[in-house]
């Protein structure tokens, strides 16, 4: 979407993306980094143009599919360009997520949070009218009941993957036999079609270092894939084992019977991620850092500190990292409420001044972009286009919440 | 706003209150808590009320005026309600937020935070057209610059005040002849007008135990009395000194010279505040706790524990507490990703069944709004209004953003 929708655009931004294109006798001014309010949330495209490529390339030479998940990006844009690099969808987290994402075009959107709520599994098997857009992951025989009645009131068929809990003790059914038994229970139902099996190690996906994550993310999705096993072995149809993750992606596609990895995170990274390399080791750079978020140093009275706009509600704070100033040797954030952040720097390194502007790679992608409303997609310092995110209402309403 | 604007509710909801409005001659079934997708963010109206009198009366009983901080509730109905309960305004703390204000009919809308980027100055210049309706805190000299040239090129006066750092070492300037000199540069400046000082003793809000909040914010605001008084007698037109926070609202009205509280979080409260009353102590209860999260049971897989549909994405993570699940004893609420959490019970607690709903007090108000889109008015069980949140995008543009 090179010229985003005019709600998203303030005048001013709106004002210099018309005169970059309307005006071919004078030499338009293209938007840059610099015009930007802060903070912003910015993609580096040929950051993530590499990783988009390297992703494919993986799953093509692994012979494993991919089905990224949207619930990092939250951008329709985004995951049409990972379908255009040949994912076989994507995943979403939330009900209104996979509203947008249908809306916007995407097939083969996998559903991967169970879902109780009677209204929602009314709004997914609403989706479910077009063959092969949606699928759903169950992990209770109550939750296959709810889906059954909804899928019976909508009159559709609807595809579901057996959740299987492989270590993480989050969502989804034991593995083998209740997982068995879940799977001949939705076999059962006319208005349901088991398409397969998903797993998510969230335990594996953090694990510092590569043999460590091996050890973990294999003995996991070993789990599954004997699950899968033994409901083929019933006679069940199960062609989909699902799982993986950016730090587990090329361990889960060795592992025999995986069909399609949920990676996430790979179009951004951030501090978390590149922690994965090793304790005191390398980072973990199989991916490009893309995402950042630019910020204004607004206040310099002290000698040994700045203080940037950017604070609680501009970075996700879960995670055990900081954000990492881009570029900038010898800098240390530390959260200074809501708003605001202060910037020391170590002996040697200079303290940015008033009114600079600094970028920083973020803790965590997920729970930032969550935080945002677009992303600035930058060719260098260029804007080339604003991209909307979607979806970041945790209060959807039934037939609502559209992009 | 008893009938929200139809952008906001999705279809289901809509057609919920429309039944509750259009068809006198059958009972109408009110919205209730029940018919909420999760995780919904809801408002205790009774206590909210409560809350918006209590500070009210000490306002008047202490003679201190109020200018309470939307940055906590981003909610132009609560706005409105806070200047109909006698506030002379409200505070705010981005630019977007000051434009959605203003735009919500707020008058005496002061922008607590620095701004030093000149499109954002012309923004808030232009807001300043409307006499009385704006006013900034500055900290640096070349922040006073760059509003002058807004406000000249605005044709208009902008009212401001000086930010001075009395502790918290975050923004402002410092105390005593350095505000004194800020002060004189912006009373030779004709395109500006100064009105007072601001202070806020960030590091005093949240300590433990009262006396010892006293204490440190007594020697805060004593600080930017001090300084106020030196303007004072430099023949400096002063009029307003501005501090406070909802922890520190009944000490800093009584330190001289203190005019109007900018306190935020006193009209929802959240699990940090209750537990600055005291070290193992009592809670905090001058104010009662009327923001919730409302979540659901989506996994009952094991015997110690459940999950709900409420993580990173749901509830702040910033501070040292957790959500606490409202009227039920023994639950404990652990994070498990941007999507869940987890929730085990103490020995003797029965754990929630699949399904199940849970309501939890918030860790911090604040950045939890930060992430919806509405608060749902609860009187009771009944959904009352739906009241719009607004001006959460951190990624403004010039002349955008509003609502």
């Amino acid at each position: 979407m090179p010229l985003p929708r005019r709600t998203f655009l303030g005048a001013g931004l709106a004002a210099g993306l018309a005169a970059a294109t309307a005006q071919p006798h004078e030499p338009p001014r293209p938007l840059t980094k610099a015009d930007l309010p802060t903070p912003a949330l910015l993609i580096d495209l040929a950051a993530f143009e590499a990783n988009l490529r390297t992703m494919a390339e993986h799953g093509k030479r692994a012979g494993c599919g991919l089905r990224p998940h949207a619930k990092t990006h939250k951008c329709p844009e985004i995951a049409r360009r990972q379908v255009a690099a040949g994912a076989l969808g994507v995943c979403v987290a939330t009900v209104p997520e996979a509203e947008a994402m249908v809306a916007a075009g995407v097939r083969g959107v996998l559903l991967t949070s169970p879902v109780l709520e009677p209204p929602k599994l009314a709004r997914m098997a609403a989706l479910a009218r077009r063959p092969g857009a949606v699928l759903l992951a169950v992990g209770h025989v109550r939750q296959v009941e709810l889906l059954v009645e909804a899928a019976r009131a909508a009159g559709v068929v609807v595809d579901v993957l057996i959740d299987v809990d492989v270590g993480d003790r989050r969502t989804g059914i034991q593995p083998g036999q209740p997982a068995l038994r879940l799977a001949q229970q939705i076999a059962r139902e006319r208005s349901l079609r088991l398409r397969g099996v998903q797993a998510y190690a969230g335990h594996a996906s953090h694990a510092v270092g590569f043999a460590n994550r091996a050890k973990v993310s294999r003995a996991a999705m070993t789990l599954a894939a004997e699950t899968r096993e033994l409901l083929a072995k019933a006679g069940l149809d199960v062609p989909i084992l699902s799982g993986g993750s950016t730090g587990t992606y090329n361990i889960d596609s060795a592992v025999r019977g995986v069909t399609e990895l949920q990676v996430g995170s790979y179009v951004f990274m951030d501090v978390d991620y590149r922690r994965i390399g090793g304790r005191d080791g390398p980072v973990y750079t199989d991916f490009r850092p893309s995402l950042t978020v630019l910020t204004t140093v607004v206040s310099a009275t002290h000698p040994d500190r700045v203080t940037i706009d950017a604070g609680t509600k501009a970075f996700s704070t879960d995670g055990p990292h900081r954000p990492e100033a881009r570029g900038r040797d010898g800098l240390t954030y530390a959260r200074a409420g809501d708003e605001f952040g202060t910037v020391t720097a170590t002996k040697g390194a200079l303290l940015p001044r008033l009114g600079e502007r600094l970028e920083f790679l973020v803790p965590h992608c997920d729970p930032t972009v969550n935080l945002y409303d677009r992303l600035y997609a930058m060719r260098g310092d260029r804007v080339e286009a604003v991209w909307p995110t979607v979806a970041r209402r945790e209060t959807a309403t039934p037939g609502g919440e559209r992009g």
